[in-house]
């Protein structure tokens, strides 16, 4: 093992890419987080008090950080609509990438995205999905693995967040993709991830409610949903996600096979306490995404790094990520449009009027 | 109250029938179990040791036995192909009626059972489903009533069989109506309770596979079935069903309202014991329906019982029992074609076609 | 099987007699409750409204009701203080009987109660411990018997009530025979089922306190105690017992053994219902005793019926009801006096002075 | 906050010695492993694989080790024999010190590290007890301090390893200090950390078998123990120590107070995966120690960290490390001895034949 850290520079220090560049910087022993860089002048002077002191130069300009010397890969967490067009910029310096997730809320663009990284690959160039390198799920698909569950038929998962009465999502809503691209497109990887990624949906339907944000209805989007993809080999996924929990976030997941199910978080909680009181024995939830899987993103840098630096394969391949967008996508469709979709056995479209 | 007992007969000795037989025997204080009716010598050759003994008297011609003099109830555990029948046959004779569910698989004939009751209001004519009447979904039900959980949005329930590998369900699904009308129509009577039962349904979708029995396919069944039922009202139900578990009787709902949520049976269990050995720790699931509602069964005894002789009103509306089967019915049909079905605002059936 | 109903008497219609009263009057099919009994005239009041009307004759003399014609059996569920002098005087008249526990607080009385058995073999004389009848500790003994945990070599018991402010215990404390002959007995019968009866205490220790009711010191009580009795075949069991909980009632029992671990109740809940709310996930707890073993009463009830009617052994020996109190009176004399208590190994006590 | 780095350097490479370096070495972003020591070769042949590629030197001399220019603190996971003279000559050495549990089996000379201590207050002298750092127990007991509980009084906690058929104990017997010193120190470093530190024991007694190893007789060593402390102020301590779990690791904590309790891993598992089988539905258990506790002892590592480069307050006494062994030294003999002792309201030692 090469005792030489990775050179990576973080691009985005919002919510999830201060997270990101933080990971590297600390808790990713192979990597030295080396540069960071951010449009937002609020973020930038974060980044001044909690990176610059540990020897990070900070950027305000993408191109010039990924330009910097010596860097050898870039983790990307900025907002969605520039994920692509940064991660084709860095492999045209020749960098790894990790890029947070979706590539995309576009197929196409994703799909170029996939096409740059073929180009080159002694690239590592990675969709972050957290949930497969979360340890929970990796016994999973262990255990599945070894057959405990004979053939999985069924695949039930839901991403469910604490409701924030802040109204964010509303807004946030505009440019999401929409509910199933960007909460149920978690799901729908790890439906890859068991199912096999060659898997060919044969129909997929999906409803939806604004039970509290009335106002999302102006985005076609929806706070709750639930949607089934049925598949042709005789496999049935089904989702739901949600922004309206009052406990906390509660994402479950459960492969149900002809000898056995897996389930992962079937009973949420923050830590292994619980507090009896006169109304009965209480557990606390997590609060949000990270407070689930923050160690999943620490597990999911030091892999990315040691794939890097050892030029051993990735996780979980690149295409993968459009599938799963792409899937979202024809949910979210079925779910706007109020009409089931089809697909033949080799995946194309098909009307079913004259069925 | 009064000590006098409602003298009961009980129509039908198979495997519900036989339970019914014997709550109202035994367990049931304000009511007498006086005669029990079956055409098959078998179940009479049970009765012969289980129920004369205790003076019951049995008969093999339902007729005869509902001319029973003083005979003012009587429970219906045959097939379902003839509960309809018998029980409009005993309110002709005046008698109260408690029917196995459904009433009937047919949609026109259970309103005919309905029509025939609402014209002999005296008469107490429930449906029996059996879970209105578990402590735990009338504890759930009670504190939905209390406002714990806000405005009920979301309704996901299972209904999941241990399998069977007997084969015995593909012979069954002949005649049963298929998944959603013999298994999901407990969440879809539970839906009912919890959203109301005046709730019209805006669209349906279903999507259904054969993992463990492809000789389903002949009757158009399925084993493991998904289906969504999106109300006008802004809420949606989902259901699964499936006869495939490996391990046990898993019956799961979940309530999910804008300020909390409550769930039933997330954690199956047969008992309180866990047994910690070098795998792990393990507890038991129920092996059967019967095993997880067996008190529930009871419990419906008793309080039909208690309606009868107190003249009081029954704890669910005989309405529904149609209103479930219905609901089933389209979401069995939304399975067998792979079309989404849609309703207008007054539940009128509509076409998508030109929309 | 015979049809006869065995003819029964219920002692005492205070909390816990009623509670028999009933169960043997309606969900003991084989029984018939045909005599009770009350000194007090409340609790008389109470039999005629709901026992009277079913033709149970009410008493406020014993000795009358053990008189009447045809009774073949009395349950005695009246002050622990005329438990013993009630079981001679049923077996004088030939009855068999169901005795609450304790026999009596003190160990000769026990002794009386047992030899008064011994001289009448016919009869079915049994002290009432009702976790033997619990289907979860069934099940847990039943896989013990199936060798699933090895040898069993710890067993740790404990019987918490729910805090009642009232106070009520600081009186009852006067003439209990102190928290481990009256709660902890129940831990002592189970350690006796499962480490078996033959086994011979080696030395005993307890310790406790008064948290909530300081006034228990009057009489020499306390609300809070924990107890350790070893035996000389190299096992030890370990109690606790506490008036305090503030979430309802929490009897665990944990039996670890050389392979494996049975628990029992280490997740108490009063049914599947758990709530999600703002501040985590909430179940309930049952509120007393009989909540958590109301279903191990009326099972009692059915198998003392049985026994006495088909004349078949009882699921529990007399003399066990002795030797678990005796083991409680120790553990309050080792609790008091704050002195360890030694025994050799035929069990004679022995003085440590001299070691 | 500086971004200096502490440079530190780690004793011991044996099991927890090489846990201590790599954490140091890699999961504390503010400290630098820059020295390690060990005079075992094969110890030091994994440093030269594992450590020396980083920058660390490697010394198979202590004293040596602690005169390596720029040090300023060592953690010290050497044999239990040689922790103390290392700590007092690291102080010597004007180090920071980081010490495994416990300082010595020897009260006495436990003294004398804290005295050393003593006499150098700038520097920071810590006892690792890990289950402090373990964010379940941190989570408790802000709740115990938020008074979520009422007043605690009843402190039960186990520590039971998985049951290792090696025979490796036994031999570790002989200068372990016995059960009650080597794994229920952490269970009374927690009820200190509880019931505050200055509680003053009133009696304690012990009982103690060898179900699985009886070898450990020779030292006087038990495989399973149950002891009770009981305090001048009103609570109770009660311990169960084991090494002979078939399933795993299983540390169990619970505070019981009069208006609550709080429970710390009474649901045992390794992750949030279940499996649902044939033979119900089993979820497995964290293997050992480390398994259960290592993020504690990464947040220990950063902890003390923080606290030596910004001269904060350690998070908990060295005098607790002296006191709880004490406690663990007292339950030991009880447990030999087979006596129950007793202290006076100012913890002196009384004998209780004249009481």
């Amino acid at each position: 093992m090469s005792t030489k850290r990775l050179q990576i520079a973080a691009a985005g220090l919002g919510r999830m890419g201060k997270r990101h560049a933080l990971n590297f910087l600390s808790r990713t022993p192979r990597a030295e987080l080396v540069a960071a860089f951010s449009p937002d002048p609020v973020e930038l002077q974060w980044g001044k008090q909690h990176l610059e002191p540990y020897g990070v130069t900070l950027y305000d300009d993408y191109d010039k950080m990924i330009s910097q010397d010596g860097l050898e890969a870039v983790v990307i967490g900025t907002a969605t609509s520039v994920h692509a067009d940064e991660a084709i910029k860095a492999m045209g310096k020749n960098l790894h990438v990790l890029c947070e997730k979706p590539l995309s809320t576009d197929i196409e663009v994703c799909k170029q995205v996939v096409e740059a990284a073929r180009k080159r690959p002694h690239l590592k160039v990675m969709c972050g999905f957290s949930r497969r390198f979360d340890e929970s799920y990796r016994d999973a698909h262990q255990k599945y693995e070894q057959g405990l569950i004979g053939r999985p038929s069924i695949f039930r998962s839901q991403t469910c967040d604490k409701h924030d009465p802040s109204g964010f999502f509303v807004e946030y809503a505009a440019w999401s993709g929409g509910v199933f691209v960007d909460m149920s497109v978690h799901d729908i990887d790890l439906t890859l991830w068991f199912f096999g990624d060659e898997i060919i949906p044969k129909s997929i339907s999906a409803h939806g409610i604004t039970a509290v944000q009335p106002d999302l209805k102006r985005y076609n989007d929806y706070d709750n949903a639930v949607g089934i993809v049925e598949f042709h080999n005789g496999k049935i996924a089904y989702y739901y996600c949600s922004r309206m929990m009052a406990h906390g976030q509660e994402d479950v997941t459960e492969i149900i096979g002809t000898e056995g199910k897996l389930s992962v978080n079937s009973n949420p909680q923050t830590n292994l306490v619980n507090l009896y009181h006169s109304g009965g024995i209480t557990r606390e939830v997590p609060k949000d995404y990270y407070g689930r899987f923050e160690m999943a993103f620490v597990r999911e840098s030091n892999e990315f790094t040691a794939a890097c630096l050892d030029d051993t394969p990735l996780p979980l391949k690149l295409s993968n990520a459009v599938k799963a967008v792409q899937l979202g996508a024809w949910l979210q469709e079925a779910l706007v449009t109020g009409r089931q979709i089809h697909f033949d056995e080799i995946g194309r479209r098909v009307e079913r009027s004259h069925l």
